[in-house]
């Protein structure tokens, strides 16, 4: 019997309040950030209470739902609502989900708007119909994944990429979580992943859901390959170009141009809603570069020396080469990619 | 005019004592470890309150002839003196300059006592001149590096490979200051090297000397050597083998990949104290394992979830197929390394 995820997201229907576990005071301590107010939710995104490309995606689509019911309320003009579309758009640049989720609802808006119905709550069915699509394609593409996990296979993962990151289910652990439930007894190494210590969301999921998982620093990567410890890397993804190139958390790359060094298969797991739909190569994925206070800090701690500067890139691209296949609802796309994922995308 | 280094130790002839800056609580205090006591210096080695290669074989030069000037004292027989030697060589069992800097002092004392000379004398002469040798070959070292760095060129480091890591010079780090000295111009990424984070030393050593240093964590340096930042990577090492299997801090070997499949020259730089005269291939270099407490916090503070597990191999092994030179005090070593290191330690 499968145990529930962490749900990242909680939206009470009555109130209209939106509702998200607050993922930088994860696991250790549990709270609720209310990120009803535009601004909060700005802030939320920014400042990643929320992180994971498709939960991101799923609070952009209600967060932006709940905006246009509050300006319709005020009788505030189409551009000022697109402005907002635009400031909720611009808190993240590399993650496609953030955009996709915002746009579809701001889609559904403006076609009730037109035809003069309620956009409001056309705005809002379109943010509940997103949530399940990512539930639902999370489920099928973990169910697909299955096929590329040998039994007992040792799996590395880099951040996080289960529940809290997908909506309750998961994208990479999702497919581990499957295989998990399917008695193949997959292990699992963690990365880290500093800056922001992802690694431990990934040890804390997986642990509650007794997933055998060993927390790692990312310098270990190839060490363990070398070793023979790594079977399989498992990762999500924030953005796919057309071509297959997928931008993820940075160190996404290390990972995998180490697995083709070792011979060791590369996975990304991701809904279709991580593809971009007009961006053709890994080139043209705008990379967010975040404060250089992340790096020179840990959980808020100084730990460099006074005056000491630092960058912090917070995703890379990986270019499909070094990638054996991308995990979808509609099965492993593999190369070449320009054709599977023009297939899986528009056929 | 260069700068002075940082000493990591200090050596009071008049009283016989021997003082080593707290590297663990650098950079923000500075504050002398009296390591006499031999169960004080077994502390101060096992709990990396010395560290990096050299400074370590030195430390354990002086501490090993401070012991035989007590147990001669106290009419102790060689088995005695034998016994504490080999504890002494446990605290840490990948770098090589230990047991040289130990065995070293040891076979002076010996002799000594063969010769019914004074041995207590004889071994302190030793520690001296080793602490001397090790300081000479890393001033040729460095400047032997210079060829091999291109006037303004960015370098990548990991670890800390400077001063404190070498008795007041450098390895790695002493041919980016010599180059900086030089006119070169170098500016420095520092991998902020978890678990035990010693990129900051490396970011304060070069900070004091004006040297330009950016602090990255390990998960960014494909992404800085696919944008074509980085251009060469030098580190120091632990041990090396005699066909140039080098050991050195977890991670390095990961880079030595990364470089290689972004054609980017890879360098160890270590003086001939490092390598390993017995051990033709790094498959027999033993890997330290650490406390996984290391890997579960941050400067002490837990930031992994209660019951999760960790590892921390300490080392790597990057094989020699992966390094463009190693350079030494005799010049840069190449390729076929069998070859030029046996030339190099034999001839």
């Amino acid at each position: 019997m499968e145990k529930a995820g962490l749900l990242p997201l909680r939206f009470v229907e009555e109130s209209g309040t939106l509702l998200l576990i607050d993922q930088r005071k994860l696991p250790f301590q549990e709270e609720w950030f209310d990120a009803t107010a535009f601004d909060d939710l700005l802030f939320s995104i920014k400042e990643m209470v929320v992180r994971g490309a498709p939960s991101i995606g799923v609070v952009a689509g209600y967060g932006h739902a709940l905006n246009i019911a509050r300006r319709v309320r005020q009788g505030a003009s189409l551009q000022v609502i697109e402005a907002d579309l635009e400031s909720l758009l611009a808190t993240r640049p590399t993650a496609v989900n953030l955009q996709y989720g915002a746009r579809q609802v701001h889609k559904a808006f403006l076609q009730a708007f037109q035809e003069k119905s309620d956009s409001a709550a056309a705005a809002l069915v379109e943010a509940h119909r997103l949530y399940q699509e990512v539930l639902d394609a999370n489920y099928q593409l973990s169910r697909h994944g299955l096929s590329i996990v040998p039994k007992g296979a040792s799996i590395l993962t880099h951040c996080n990429a289960g529940p809290l990151a997908a909506c309750g289910y998961g994208t990479a652990l999702g497919v581990i979580r499957a295989a998990h439930y399917a008695g193949l007894e997959p292990q699992v190494f963690a990365d880290e992943t500093r800056p922001r210590n992802q690694g431990r969301l990934t040890a804390f999921e997986l642990q509650r859901e007794d997933i055998p998982v060993t927390l790692v620093c990312e310098s270990m990567s190839g060490f363990l390959m070398k070793c023979g410890k790594i079977d399989l890397v498992v990762t999500g993804a924030d953005r796919i170009a057309l071509n297959g190139d997928s931008a993820n958390k940075i160190g996404t790359y290390n990972l995998a141009v180490l697995a083709s060094f070792h011979k060791i298969p590369f996975f990304i797991a991701a809904p279709l809603s991580t593809f971009d739909r007009v961006t053709t190569s890994g080139e043209a994925i705008p990379i967010e570069f975040r404060a250089e206070e992340e790096v020179l800090t840990f959980d808020g701690a100084r730990h460099a020396p006074p005056g000491v500067k630092a960058i912090n890139p917070s995703f890379d691209v990986t270019p499909s080469e070094l990638i054996s296949g991308i995990i979808t609802e509609k099965g492993i796309l593999r190369a070449p990619f320009e054709e599977s994922i023009a297939a899986a995308l528009f056929c």
